[in-house]
């Protein structure tokens, strides 16, 4: 009888979160551990630099597409992180931290309610929705200056509340990716596959729904280029994203007291280097000209490649994996050119195509000198380091499930839109431009624009 | 006789400053706070972001006025951060952080000098400083388009030396506001009063002394809109803010041993997103369009409501007060425009609306289970949590001081400048735009621009 | 016999870089100084910031620049830190960082190799690389509008590879700058002179070898403004270095445990203010026009100047400093330009003269308060606090060998490279802008531009 209310009570509490001390004011957390505020620096400044990745590819956005849908890109930048901010508070971070239920999903945690009001909890909601709001953020380019205001808003809740949190859960919250009995399980460190590759396959689904812009491929079915507005923009959106990558990933030790952060900056920022210099070279060798969306697309891809490898491996590892990214982008944006896939400002390619290789790179690469953001416990080791083909297996299947995953939900999701209510603007509007039909402003009132 | 000399003595040491222990290279406060170096780490990077915030007013400001007055507008926006700088280093600091005169104005510390050569203080100068530039450029956005540079020059220098640091001195210089006996007395956590209120009215008084800009209001009365120049640098600008504002109210702590400041990391971003959504939903309910500028405007309102009470609330209460910044930044921008004030972009709906209504947010939202940058002493608890009306009170009291001070000071410093050589330009110069007259530069030679 | 085997076995150890303890994994290096974690902290985030000074550079080039070559501006922006960091990782860093060679040149830690996977190894790496890489950008303004995107791919090379590293060995790598028998040697605490001075000069031979752009002067030989295309990317540009600098200055303690960090982070304020406002108050009582241009340049100026004397100064000489700096930087313009050089954004001006500056306004205002990066050991004392004239002499040695070695190594980098191949564009290509010739695509194909 006793032993019954006891199960009662405690399931009760369960449910409101108290299986863990509950901390508002942070006082208990730093007398538990004085060496605290150090890491809470570390985590938090990650976290904005990561939050600043927004503006950037706001900007990379409106650079590599044309000035009469920029109010549109703006709009769209802007509100997939207002709805990730809502949405994952709500549900998201339950879906993806909370109480594990069968490896499949989390289910604690909704609203940052009850006990979740706590400092860590809060910390640890700060990282990953900075996480989510970016993996939001990377399908607009893909589905750029045709898609519906409405159906973004839509799909962002989609992707923040389900499709990011539970894969994400798989792998970073004890779900069971994690668990596989290749390596040491599927892993990730910073997200190549839990931000990019979904958000990239995601893409790669509305691109397929959406059908290409009016005018990217001519009659012979040959593509054409549709030149962006703005190379200064798109430059200066990608100084952002590797500004803010060097909060991405390094953040991703979760704690400063892993000095490993110092190889990880240096790998991050080596990958990136070296993709945009394999991009540049390549093409100028092919066209003679010194082509500067492919450099910069060449450097996010590296950028992507890494952010799975980038505490496992050395730095020449690094430059390696960032030179084959710096290829495979390249290919990726004419294989999906060729195939009548248009994808505005890449993202298929730089996300989806080298997340899915940085996946596979630790598998490859990781050099047995660090485990899962710590140097103690199960290391990272890959095939040329003589750690056998597990861990490449393992990174193999998570890389697969990842691109099923997403390519899978995305289709479900723009199909459904696009059943309910048609995911694409009128060709008229189209052709005008997104800004004045969706937005009643245009971006540039001031500036002879041609409407091309 | 000994006596009187040391009286004489110890005046001489204080009015040197050496009431405090000076340490210029830092060794010996380290030796007597061996933590020191990751609050010192904590409030630098919280208070660089801040500055950066000058980068995104800006960048707003720019993108929502008109391409003729851009180069008008860098040089404000770069020119009263300038001119804070120096001011406060000089005056201002010395008026709201020195040594307290009857709870009404600070009194040493002019020109950093003496005893102030120390770390701690020139640390306290840096936080202070990059507040005072913020208040100080917010006004720039309500008198655009039409305000004469000098007198910009002169507006700034009368609010980084008198109306900001008098009153910052009230509330955190320990004058009498913060000594009201209501709740806690007066609390502003990281200065949407401070800050925000004091901007926003100044910046009315300004706009109400110009009066609107040529072409504002038809003949009818009626308000036209005046489409800025760049969405895409307004766009930018906002998140830059956003980004910067991780800076400014979770550096608030002054220290990184307040492990709140994850919490307020969290409400700071959540009031952001529910200002923005709550926005642009309502505009698109009354026109069916996605109005990106009133988004904007939503999210940046959210920002400066949470200022005040973002260390005292659970992230529920972050949502709503930020939902309700949406809401009354849109009422505001109407409110405003119908009774013939023009203000080019919004700063005094955002900063002197959404600034008042944080102050008294904090006496209805306040759960109690925080003070005064510490879990120790005297809690913060408003009304919805059981802490009677005093609190509410404290608040109201504070929002209605700030808001007569600024306002009341902004009038008679633009009202004199006007009676000494008239603040605003002339028709001939708005029309053609401030930027030759001004500054013999247009901002953009090399494109074909509307000079509408 | 035993004692010759040691030697070589010695020998084999230290060619495999084995003299320091080697500790990827960080968690040696941690337990040796549980403090660390602040340390790292501290200046991968300073190093973030230098990093993002690289978006600045291409942002301020690319505003006082015009639209037909700003594709090639971001092309140059961004390939000068690829370059940088590939080389550096190569060569540079063993040059500049490893083991000393006669007070000459560092031979040790080649593509971080062997014992240089170490994560303090890695640290120092990013720290040097990103000051590398802003040296190399610096270069980019004076040689803008006119060098083909070859020749500055092959002289960023030089200079990443050879002529920064070798003379910040001279410097700081211990080498003989450092140890020359006035004061205390050569000194030189964030780089006025090691990246400024260095970028400046090299752009000077650049600029020189290429002579001035087609329309720069007249007939009668006489100069003419060519004003760039738009002063709100130059604005943000200079709001994203002086940010930047907020990693530069103070970051260069290269440890949080000198809170002196405070008294840098306010000087280095002081100095860009006081700069900007003497050099608009200067243009304005010359031509009755507020020079935002100037202003930004004067802004710069001063931070560049107080580079070198950032952490041993009190904040009034920071102001002095710049002020001079404000000064300086307009009369050098007007000197260049009058002897023919033309310096499209003032590089040569901003970082060649006002890095020189710096260098001497050490041995002028340093207080004695602070030493090298420590408040033990030697302090630095100038002549104004009694320091008599030994420090001065160190200064203008190290000041006259910085210029005269990049100078001379910049006019034989771009004379050799113009014998080869010619480093000027054709004509007809700078007329019509470099984009298309260069890169094949205009920046803003959207916009109507003039092609002046």
């Amino acid at each position: 009888m006793f032993r019954l209310l006891g199960l009662i009570l405690t399931g009760l509490l369960i449910s409101a979160g108290a299986c863990f001390a509950q901390d508002p004011g942070g006082a208990a957390t730093l007398a538990a551990n004085p060496q605290a505020p150090v890491d809470y620096v570390w985590i938090l400044v990650c976290g904005f630099l990561v939050f600043f990745m927004q503006a950037g590819f706001a900007m990379v956005e409106a650079g590599f597409c044309r000035a009469k849908n920029a109010t549109n890109l703006m709009a769209k930048n802007t509100i997939d992180f207002v709805t990730a901010s809502l949405v994952f508070m709500a549900f998201g971070f339950a879906f993806m931290m909370g109480n594990d239920y069968k490896g499949l999903i989390g289910t604690s945690g909704w609203f940052l309610h009850g006990a979740n009001y706590d400092v860590g909890r809060y910390l640890m909601f700060f990282w990953q929705l900075v996480f989510a709001g970016t993996a939001a953020t990377i399908v607009s380019g893909a589905i750029a200056e045709r898609l519906k205001f409405k159906a973004y808003f839509l799909y962002s809740l989609a992707v923040t509340a389900i499709i990011y949190p539970i894969y994400g859960h798989w792998v970073w919250g004890g779900g069971w990716l994690s668990k596989i009995p290749f390596g040491i399980g599927h892993v990730d460190f910073a997200g190549s596959g839990v931000v990019h590759t979904i958000g990239g396959f995601v893409g790669l689904a509305g691109a397929i729904v959406l059908g290409p812009r009016f005018g990217k491929f001519g009659k012979d079915g040959k593509p054409k280029a549709i030149p962006g507005h703005s190379i200064v923009l798109a430059a200066l959106g990608t100084f952002i994203l590797w500004f803010g990558w060097f909060g991405f990933n390094p953040g991703s030790t979760f704690s400063a007291h892993q000095l490993r952060i110092a190889v990880i900056a240096v790998n991050t920022n080596l990958a990136a280097a070296a993709g945009a210099a394999v991009a540049i070279l390549l093409v100028f060798a092919k066209t003679k000209k010194w082509d500067v969306g492919m450099m910069l697309n060449g450097c996010l891809a590296g950028l992507v490649a890494v952010t799975a490898p980038c505490a496992w491996i050395e730095a020449w590892s690094a430059v390696v994996i960032g030179s084959i990214a710096g290829l495979l982008v390249v290919l990726s944006v004419y294989f999906w050119e060729n195939r009548g896939v248009d994808d505005p400002v890449g993202a298929v390619s730089v996300h989806g195509i080298n997340g899915f290789w940085g996946l596979i790179s630790v598998g490859l690469f990781a050099d047995g000198t660090y485990g899962l953001g710590t140097t103690e416990g199960p290391l990272v080791k890959g095939l040329l380091y003589g750690g056998g083909p597990g861990q490449l297996i393992a990174q193999a299947i998570g890389a697969l499930v990842c691109a099923a995953w997403a390519f899978g939900l995305g289709l479900i999701v723009f199909k459904a839109m696009d059943k309910f209510f048609g995911v694409r603007v009128s060709p008229q509007e189209e052709i005008k431009g997104l800004d004045i039909p969706e937005h009643g402003t245009p971006a540039y009132p001031n500036f002879y624009i041609f409407n091309n």
